[in-house]
């Protein structure tokens, strides 16, 4: 499963391996919330940018198309067309941000469908259920997502209710993987630290779900209203309690800056909305920053968005060609963005590995501090 | 410049030599309004969908990004990366259509920007010195373009007006071919055949428009409210008085029937919006007749869109999956779509010029009617 290739202080080059292949760690995971990339990427586009693994998320696809016609179609792979690792998110954290007229229980969740507000219940059993469906090579355990800041009380509460559904969970699975008719019978369970902003619940929290032997293990629950420096707290503080031989996942995170010093802080596996969202914006990652390309001052530009880059956005466009497909509310002007983003995400996880390998880790995140994060 | 390699009956196969390469007809020209394909394709797509010669709209261009930026880009082929034929469409058909408060004089048409209400003066030859500046192979003459059903006084003095145009065009043609600066010096001209449904007014233009000696001719002013019949007998008015060694072009034509209608009359070139506009909505094109992805009926086929299809769409992607992305509104679905229905199209052509080439054109049409019109 995770090799351990090489530290670097906390930071760590690895590689997990999947019955969908092995994936080379620190790793970035591009977001297909409904079996599709936004900005009209298919899984050859996704293949054209580097990507290792593609997330997808249980929710939206319990709702839209179902998980039982996707499972009816030989599960998500052969839905997408995509041969390499997918990850679910356990449907958790849309119940939490997206459903409405949530009654959060001991046995799960109930609430009203963001879509049509027809009344759905969602457990541990039923997450596990449907990612089995979907047939992915990574499940998401079910989790509460709790917002930041919350009460300590709730935290406490929370962690130990999230605690209770992870048992539940592996036990779902496991049960499900023993089955005749389950399409992945080696689908992998990862469980989700939460805790909020309180470092001794997180803490007793990681040593409670390490004690199951999972698969991965993810921190769940930062980049929901907490300042960046307690992110990283939070981080350096359930690091030592997470084991050697797994895999650490921090979700939905972030700007290649927080990834970067995540994965200083011992991170692995990231995943996040930003650069596709950004992207269907104007906002583009670049090697020396950050840059709208609607602005006026690319009216005439004729270099490609970045000469460092070497995506098909950058191979083959300008940036006058690039503003003027913003500016008329062209949808390729989405889509070339989208791809220079996502390469930009991928790429950059590339160059952590490479500089990971060669013993420059230190040097390479000295170089990028000040530099990524600047708009120009 | 046009080669007639055969005839059948009045169908004509041949080709057409321009300094961006040889075009063999009969061809569907792919529209890009805005130098960009609707549905997120670029100039990459279009050589995979077999694409020959992109259109571009004058008056979109002039009113964004400005034909003035296209210039000093280099032109709209350097500008979109695109290095086969390009034929811009010359504004008038656009300032009939989409432009408000019109006035139309001898000296050309006065008229306010459908984006932000600006007052714009284009005349014969603004139009031709807008086309000069984006260095199109092709360009097209500005012409009024009069609804049908159009009274027959209003069909013969506008008719009149736009041969008084079509001599400005050529002659301020020549003058910026001929000027030093001037990006494609063999920019190429156009005139567009009107007289709304008039055959007596429509073969006297003809007539007159042919006397100009141009590089090709066009028949303007059908499909915009006529019967279909109406319009097979216009063009088989006017056809017999189109030079033989000049390539036709039936402006805004049509569904595939309508295109091998019209190729059994004597037509070369064909430009519409339908297979984009229609895949966008998910109304399909295919070798049986035409489906609409949306129906519920396709929730579980996993087989492509048309069997019989080469496009990455059906390559790859099931009916279920693409189904799916037009529920979830994702971009995707319209990207996929519309790659597939211009396939489609282009496609059609290349199946009409083999069957031109094999002598079984008449047998080709009538497999045809019928079945690419029925809805399936």
């Amino acid at each position: 499963m995770y090799r351990l290739i090489s530290k670097h202080g906390r930071a760590r080059r690895g590689e997990f391996k999947t019955v969908h292949g092995t994936i080379q760690t620190p790793v970035f995971m591009n977001v297909g919330t409904a079996a599709a990339i936004k900005g009209a990427l298919d899984t050859f586009d996704l293949k054209d940018i580097g990507c290792q693994v593609e997330l997808s998320n249980t929710y939206h696809l319990h709702l839209r198309p179902g998980d039982e016609v996707i499972r009816d179609m030989g599960g998500l792979h052969k839905f997408m067309n995509w041969d390499r690792p997918i990850l679910t998110d356990s449907g958790g954290f849309q119940v939490f941000s997206l459903a409405k007229l949530r009654n959060i229980k001991e046995e799960g969740v109930y609430f009203s469908s963001h879509i049509d507000g027809h009344k759905i219940f969602m457990g541990p059993e039923e997450s596990m259920r449907i990612q089995s469906n979907l047939a992915s090579t990574i499940a998401m355990a079910f989790d509460e997502c709790v917002e930041n800041p919350c009460e300590r009380q709730y935290a406490q509460d929370s962690a130990d209710m999230t605690v209770r559904w992870l048992k539940r969970c592996k036990d779902e699975l496991a049960r499900l993987n023993s089955l005749d008719n389950t399409i992945n019978k080696n689908q992998m369970l990862f469980g989700i630290n939460q805790g909020s902003t309180y470092r001794d619940i997180r803490i007793e929290h990681m040593k409670q779900i390490v004690d199951l032997d999972l698969n991965g293990y993810a921190i769940g629950g930062l980049a929901v209203g907490e300042s960046t420096e307690d992110m990283y707290n939070i981080i350096e503080a359930v690091e030592p309690y997470m084991p050697e031989d797994k895999p650490r996942y921090l979700m939905g995170v972030g700007t290649p800056i927080n990834i970067i010093e995540a994965v200083y802080r011992g991170v692995d596996f990231f995943d996040c909305v930003m650069p596709s969202r950004n992207a269907r914006h104007g906002t583009i990652f670049t090697s020396e920053g950050i840059l709208n390309i609607r602005n006026a001052k690319y009216e005439r530009d004729d270099r490609p968005v970045d000469p460092n880059c070497g995506c098909h956005t950058c191979r083959n466009f300008s940036r006058a060609y690039f503003r003027h497909l913003f500016k008329a509310n062209e949808m390729l002007a989405m889509r070339l963005a989208v791809i220079h983003n996502l390469y930009f995400y991928n790429n950059l996880m590339a160059e952590i590995r490479s500089a990971l390998d060669n013993g420059k880790f230190s040097e390479y995140r000295q170089s990028k501090l000040g530099v990524l994060d600047r708009h120009i």
